[in-house]
């Protein structure tokens, strides 16, 4: 999907809602076989329940791959049902490697299972990144996240007085288009959000932290948003909030209900 | 495997040579199939031939992951074969997200699988690190690589004078004792190897780049082995020049050729 399809959506809509799919089975909701099948089942009534709200979806590669090679076809049957549907689709797989390997990631999961995005690691640098701008797909680089363990490295200072992220941030900038690159931003430091969009102020920004992890519809549209704030330049990402809204036979209807409510709070908020 | 048990099979077999397992389908050998199904053929006949030469195992998951669903059927299938045999097995993974994410990847991996280890990307900090350390499992850290893109930030040099990887290194040597935790270094760098070694004296590292990437089995053993050298501390990797050794159908004993000669290295330098 192009940027240009996805910023319609998103208008269209009046929603930045990407739900997040990352079912655990130890929190499967009643009714539903605790294995691999009962997680494609699970997803897909989650996909279906909330599909008039969200824009995209992510499933968390973590959640399947724990489920071994069934795990892997339960994946594939979700990437087949987001594939026959207008909705930006997300690998949340965090994958880094460099040139031929990450090559052959970007085949697996953007060619042969047509994600059209995938989160991708910056350690190693230019080389693990780059690989994945294939036409029309695009590369979701992690830059400043919302865990403890963001202190540890993303934050500290360089020689030149940048934090980290903003080092990393300059460098994605560099080398990948608006077109082609998006980036990881957490949604519990909305102050940070707000330099991360001063300093990118073109490129769409994955949030993940909204729901269960905190943080609030209205802080993070309002310090993210892109400067004309047309498509606003987000994609704001709820998991848990929506997927375990009810633990019991009604979690679709729950899940629903949920989807809804951040979608009217993004309606609330969207610019005239 | 504990830390025990792989330096005294290192020991008895005078070798540190770990065959990295990347079947590209591009260069599959003469007399197999060209799907995953000989994807996976390939990979147990590569172990069984350099099984005498070889400590450890390391299938790089890209390219088995290119393969769709059927490639995690062939990885579980190596899996499998590997977990019969008495030998170190690294899921070359590079797996890096948060706390119960990251959860996911260790059941799956070190787990459901089966591999005593996995690669694991540093940028979202401890919290992405930690939950790898499993009983008798490991995590192995990317410290400094030897691609291009090392420069962009791993050799950044940040406030208090440290490169961003010397960063990395002290905060694994926090993190993890050198019976849970290894370090990526690449070998193309031999005066950086000895560096790192001499930061982190007990950790045992992972060396790729010995072979078709270049550097050399002396001066990899002689910059990086432990100060006592007593089981040297080293895992040297090698993939495409054992893979690929022949492209006919004496590929198996082209491979056995190769590990035999990079195992009679090994043990030229070995200490006394």
């Amino acid at each position: 999907m192009t940027r240009n399809q996805l910023l319609a959506n998103i208008e269209v809509k009046q929603s930045l809602l990407c739900v997040g799919l990352d079912p655990d089975l130890k929190r499967m909701p009643q009714g539903l076989k605790g294995d691999a099948e009962g997680v494609a089942t699970f997803c897909k009534l989650i996909i279906d329940a909330t599909a008039d709200h969200a824009v995209a979806y992510k499933p968390n590669f973590a959640f399947f791959e724990a489920l071994g090679r069934h795990g892997w076809q339960a994946l594939d049957e979700v990437a087949k049902h987001l594939s026959s549907m207008d909705v930006f689709t997300i690998a949340d797989a965090k994958r880094g490697d460099i040139g031929n390997t990450a090559s052959q990631y970007a085949q697996g999961i953007l060619g042969e299972m047509g994600f059209d995005a995938i989160t991708v690691a910056p350690y190693m640098g230019k080389d693990s990144v780059t690989p994945f701008f294939m036409e029309g797909k695009w590369a979701i680089g992690l830059g400043l996240t919302s865990n403890a363990g963001a202190e540890d490295f993303q934050m500290q200072t360089m020689a030149d007085g940048r934090r980290l992220h903003e080092l990393v941030l300059d460098k994605y900038d560099e080398w990948g288009s608006p077109n082609q690159l998006m980036v990881v931003v957490g949604a519990t430091r909305t102050e940070a959000l707000a330099k991360v969009r001063a300093r990118l102020p073109e490129h769409i920004f994955l949030v993940p932290g909204v729901g269960a992890q905190g943080g609030t519809v209205q802080d993070v549209m309002s310090a993210g948003a892109f400067k004309d704030q047309r498509g606003v330049g987000l994609l704001i990402n709820a998991s848990r909030s929506i997927l375990y809204a009810s633990s019991g036979l009604d979690f679709a209807a729950a899940a629903a209900k949920e989807a809804s409510s951040l979608h009217a709070s993004m309606r609330q908020y969207w610019p005239a």
